[in-house]
């Protein structure tokens, strides 16, 4: 699909004699010092090598970097900007057994909260997302959902306390692995433990729990953030009063798990990764910039891609590159070059792998409920070895953590059900805890990330587990183009949704 | 949608107190030398760090590759086994102005030609797939469409004669970029010229005029191969009978371009691809590895992959880890760890991006068409300064190459259309000159790398060119459930299909 601006520039081309190019570029090769062992010799080439502006790109983004950081250390310096901060000292035990002594959770808030408390919205952020969701007077740079938040808004301010926290894992001032280890000086690195959507849910109740609210108007996310609405419901039902899904899943499906997996893969085969010890040197931009052009195309491919960039090239006037050629490759790359100082690298692992073992199957969740038990046990027996005061640094709750009682195994195992035979018992029983929540599913039909089907399976699940209260909304291509990132784009469907559901 | 199988690990793990592990992991690590310098301390980190089998995995080929090419030579050794070879020693004039001199096409055949050399098909092949389509004697191991060709098969030996070549610009003993440069007796590496499709078809017809073929009882592909078999009918459309494009298409879209992009970054990210010039070493082993599991998520993704893999974990009595841990990733590690070695770096750009520059659009062929004979004139008054003996080592065709005549830039040159209002007029005009082809187009629905609608798109395209005996077939989800790849997989639709429109 080609607009006629593309079809004038490709007749540009056959104005100007292109095969007189050539002759240009291998003059330039000539003088380049590091082609001349490979490519010099007394015979000339049948043809010209080709330069790698690319490749020359990331060489000299390294040597910038590895400059500044002689002037002014290599401490990353990820931030989303001034942020509330709550510090907890409490240990936080993680679903895979991992504990963090001590944490802190980073969070803006908007609107004032009321006289009971009753009025709090938790909005949850996507992956790479911070907590600015919208300006402050604090830090007036435009958030992620500026639109979306504001008096009278989808999100209204008038009506309602909106809480938005960086995750634990992530890297804009709640702990992750770029903070330090308590136990022994040095970052955590690598040595952060695995954790869970779950486990960032109960980081951000612990920020409750210090706020004092005990009861949530909404629980409200998009993309990873409505895998954590869900969970939130799930771990904590008395404690949500409703709650919004949009792009988001009840669990991780194969295709999204492997574009994950490539990101992974292609950031820790960056060199400069080294293992994730990468905090006093060079972070892995190249492979940063890599994942996120990976994560790019999960995001934004849909039918606006068609129209947008076609089979527009950047420069048809120049011959075809195997760097960056078209205008979607040059997209890509902007996209990827814009982000890879801006979210650490070991960050994107972590946060990126708990969306994969995201699943609030029963089996899962017993399984979970019985590995935390037992975790516990052991954990409870050491610090009776060496006791210390432990708490957090604003109120500690009322009452302990309680979380949904231990479900048994599912009678009924068979979850290998296909989608088209509805959805699996398993995670129908996974759900039966928010069988009485008001919930909006929406989804969105050019997302290929999350699928539709995806939204589909978590209204169709909750309905099966006896919710009479459930809207799904699936936003057709007619409507959004845009795949996945329509949650932060469609001010219309998505948030005038958002605003119907809340009320 | 876990299987039964799944869960039954699930439920052992628990039983197997897990919580005992991460000390054992701690305990390795403190004996890894590798480690020491980062995670060791006197004080004792919150938590264990982490392993990487996978990173060790490829530190551990790299080493091998090392001691093998001390010993043997660092030659590579793609090969697609015993294969007949076509030596034309004309010069091949390609799209982009680039010249091979000289050129090799390895290739393979089935069934007998009969008299008048009217029953020849060529079988045009995927990117990365060799002429070895089919066992031969002098290579009984199975070829990629194995079931698909022989004596009453979907392409019937006893009744045509099947020709597969390896593309050029391939490494499959078609001249490729790691061929040799006769211009410097060096291989060519990244200053092979860049190339397109139709470059790949003008060699194979060099073969077709060495073997006294005039006119092809049908031209067949798929993927790739699609592209090119809708090619060869636009260059040549007096010397084929009938067209057979399956999972191709008739240019390319942005999300293929954006994950072929993907795939070639990683690739020239890997320093080992030393922007090319790597034949003297180990190859860019962990780059293409990465860049054939990018691959196969886009040819394999679909319905299958929910019920063979679901949210399996590889080893569900382990902690999760940032390498392959679930199914999928294993899968995915296990594909690109199988074709790492088995194809050229440098022809897996190449022909990837002769992929993207695919477009049969008029306006297109028009650019190409002019730049051609510039660069042709060019070429000429070269020749006249140093003129040379050059022809090819079979037989000479009886008349000049008579490409498409020059066509006449669109008078509709409103290529932005959508699909919704039907294929863009530049296209239809692009594709007039099969107006009169029996052509048999399919397609999959559960393919995302050539999507369903690319094969409407050619259906429709040349329906509205006049075309009247165009065969479109698409097959949906409830038939065929492996993406792109079903074309390899499914002998009963794709095959059955195939057999009835050659008759």
């Amino acid at each position: 699909m080609n607009s006629a601006k593309g079809i004038a520039a490709v007749v540009r081309i056959v104005a100007k004699p292109r095969y007189l190019q050539p002759a240009r570029i291998r003059q330039q090769l000539h003088t380049n010092g590091r082609r001349k062992s490979a490519a010099a010799g007394k015979a000339e080439a049948s043809n010209p090598a080709m330069v790698f502006p690319c490749l020359d790109a990331i060489e000299s983004k390294s040597a910038t970097l590895e400059a500044r950081s002689l002037s002014s250390g290599p401490e990353p310096s990820y931030t989303s900007g001034v942020t509330l901060k709550y510090r907890c000292e409490e240990p936080l035990l993680l679903d895979w057994g991992g504990v963090l002594s001590e944490f802190d959770i980073a969070y803006e808030t908007w609107g004032e909260i009321n006289a009971d408390k009753s009025n709090a919205i938790l909005l949850h952020t996507g992956l790479s997302a911070s907590s600015h969701a919208h300006s402050t007077v604090n830090n007036t740079k435009p958030g992620w959902w500026e639109k979306f938040i504001g008096p009278g808004g989808c999100l209204d301010t008038n009506k309602y306390h909106i809480i938005c926290t960086n995750v634990v894992g992530g890297c804009y001032g709640s702990t992750g692995p770029s903070s330090i280890d308590p136990a022994d000086g040095k970052r955590y690195a690598t040595r952060f433990p695995i954790l869970t959507i779950e486990d960032m849910v109960r980081a951000q109740f612990r920020l409750l729990d210090g706020l004092g609210i005990k009861k949530l108007y909404a629980s409200v996310g998009s993309s990873m953030g409505g895998m954590q609405s869900l969970a939130a419901g799930v771990l904590f039902p008395e404690r949500v009063g409703r709650i919004v899904s949009i792009s988001g899943c009840a669990r991780s499906h194969p295709y999204s798990i492997a574009m994950r997996h490539t990101q992974r893969q292609v950031l820790m085969m960056d060199p400069k990764w080294n293992r994730g010890f990468y905090y006093d040197s060079i972070p892995p931009h190249a492979g940063m910039k890599l994942a996120r052009e990976i994560a790019t195309v999960t995001y934004r491919s849909g039918p606006e891609w068609e129209q947008r960039f076609g089979r527009r090239r950047a420069d048809p006037s120049k011959q075809p590159a195997l760097c960056p050629d078209f205008l979607i490759e040059t997209y890509l790359d902007h996209a990827g070059e814009k982000f890879c100082l801006e979210y650490d690298a070991n960050s994107l692992l972590y946060v990126s792998k708990a969306m994969d073992l995201f699943d609030l199957g029963a089996a899962n969740q017993a399984a979970t409920v019985e590995r935390r038990a037992a975790r516990r046990q052991l954990l409870k027996s050491k610090a009776r070895e060496s006791p210390g005061e432990a708490s957090c640094s604003l109120t500690l709750p009322d009452s302990p953590y309680k979380e949904q009682p231990d479900a048994n195994p599912p009678a009924d195992s068979d979850t290998s059900m296909t989608q088209s035979s509805g959805p699996p018992q398993d995670l129908v029983n996974g759900l039966k805890v928010l069988a009485s929540h008001p919930t909006l599913v929406m989804g969105v039909a050019s997302d290929i990330l999350f699928p539709a089907w995806q939204q589909r399976e978590i209204a169709e699940t909750l309905r099966k587990a006896g919710n009479d209260t459930v809207t799904h909304v699936e936003l057709g291509e007619d409507v959004s183009l845009f795949g996945h990132d329509s949650f932060l784009l469609d001010l219309e469907h998505i948030g005038g949704n958002l605003r119907r559901f809340l009320g």
